[in-house]
């Protein structure tokens, strides 16, 4: 065993992904794309939603039992694709696994976009108080100049599935006119859940402003890491598994999920108890 | 002590009230104009909302918790001024003290304004879906018909502050356009934060659909109450105490809660771990 420098470097385990609801499936569609050979199990703890109101150690609790669920099932790295648990949990390895959130690859992204550094941060209210992207950025470029805006409505405009309607589109522009007056040309959808309203934003900041993603920005970092066998890829001819699990169940949910991965696809639902 | 009939028939004690955020709020505020002497000890468990989705276990434990801490204040009754909680907690005596809830009010309230028995009623999703209303309403006259709607953007939407306002009264009009096809004449405000929307729904239903406000309705439940000496009112030349208390503390709560009560003012607001 062990010879073969193919199947030294191969790993058929799946990325394991959390959120505390729905929002982490923008993240899970982003990487299911970029790497269509790749298992995914995601886990969705509906049950103790929202994060984003509970207290720091609460969240790092809560972050560390999914972890911990996680690794029993055998992921290879997990992605933490939420920004309220993101803020409290910046290890980059924890229990013997690679593990990524979403505020680094995003405030990363930002800077490599920006040409004025005048980025705007879009986020919940918990997210934005927390200062994390503020804090992030700037302690990656001490120069760059941070606008935050705290959009309470976004998410459950998400959850009603209301994207590209002109309800949307008014709520949108009102969120965004105060940062666009400043000029902004990089714009972070600083909550997992903003990817849902994307076109609605874009038709707000107009081709001037660079989105920055999440998901996508996780992706990058996800490429490089294979690249550098910090991962290693799953190689086969038979078909990958996507799962999806949530610790409360919701019909609602499995709906909305559908809609928001398309075009892919989970190859099955659960509920755990955690 | 005890033969003058006067004194036997008063009691300072507040009248204790909770909800699991700002909502109940709209309760207090009606019940404060209605009985301008009594004292009042608002509980808001900020720290662990939204119940609506918690299961009927960990709410029915928030409420028990929630009246023992009150309990422990002194209080001579309880209104439970939220409808998740209300609909797990149907006791009208516990702990030695008068329970109140919002649904038993709200639902004896639409049966007497309604003339053709086609009722509406707004909520949650998690209220809509327990079929509160529908069964107490149903028990209550089993001719009446229920027209339900879920309304998951009024709570953001008044938690926000953006009452009186024209984004709001295009949500309003679509959750309720279905509703008014039926030719509902009556309309159950299903959750303590929709009376902040008041206007905006009734901009909606127009003249011809009468509101039913839980506040109004629990008011009207405790002057009974008052005259059948079930309850003992406070009976004082000095000015009464209203004592807000939230278990985890949010500036944005505090201003949102000055909107909401006024004209009515706070003693004062204070942090409690219950």
């Amino acid at each position: 065993m062990g010879s073969d420098s193919t199947i030294k470097t191969m790993d058929e385990r799946p990325i394991g992904v959390f959120d505390s609801g729905i929002g982490g499936l923008t993240v899970l569609k982003e990487l299911a794309l970029q790497f269509p050979q790749e298992n995914f199990l995601y886990l969705g703890d509906t049950a103790r939603l929202p994060y984003g109101s509970k207290s720091p150690q609460t969240i790092r609790k809560y972050c560390e039992q999914n972890i911990e669920h996680l690794k029993n099932q055998n992921v290879k790295a997990i992605i933490i694709a939420c920004n309220s648990a993101s803020a409290q949990f910046s290890e980059i390895q924890y229990a013997g696994l690679p593990i990524y959130n979403v505020i680094k690859p995003g405030s990363q992204r930002a800077l490599e976009v920006t040409q004025n550094l005048r980025i705007g941060i879009l986020g919940t209210r918990a997210t934005i108080q927390s200062q994390a992207y503020t804090n992030t950025i700037q302690a990656l470029n001490p120069n760059a100049q941070i606008f935050n805006q705290e959009c309470p409505l976004f998410v459950p405009l998400a959850e009603e599935g209301w994207d590209n309607d002109p309800i949307t589109n008014l709520i949108v522009f009102r969120y965004l006119s105060r940062l666009l007056e400043k000029n902004i040309d990089t714009l972070v959808m600083g909550c997992t859940h903003y990817p849902i309203l994307k076109n609605s934003i874009a038709r707000s900041t107009g081709s001037s402003v660079e989105l920055v993603d999440s998901g996508e920005a996780i992706a990058a970092w996800l490429q490089e890491d294979f690249i550098s066998q910090r991962l290693s890829p799953r190689v086969s001819e038979t078909p990958r598994n996507i799962e999806i699990r949530t610790t409360d169940f919701s019909e609602h949910f499995s709906q909305l999920a559908v809609r928001i991965l398309n075009p892919v696809r989970a190859s099955s639902f659960g509920v755990v108890d955690i």
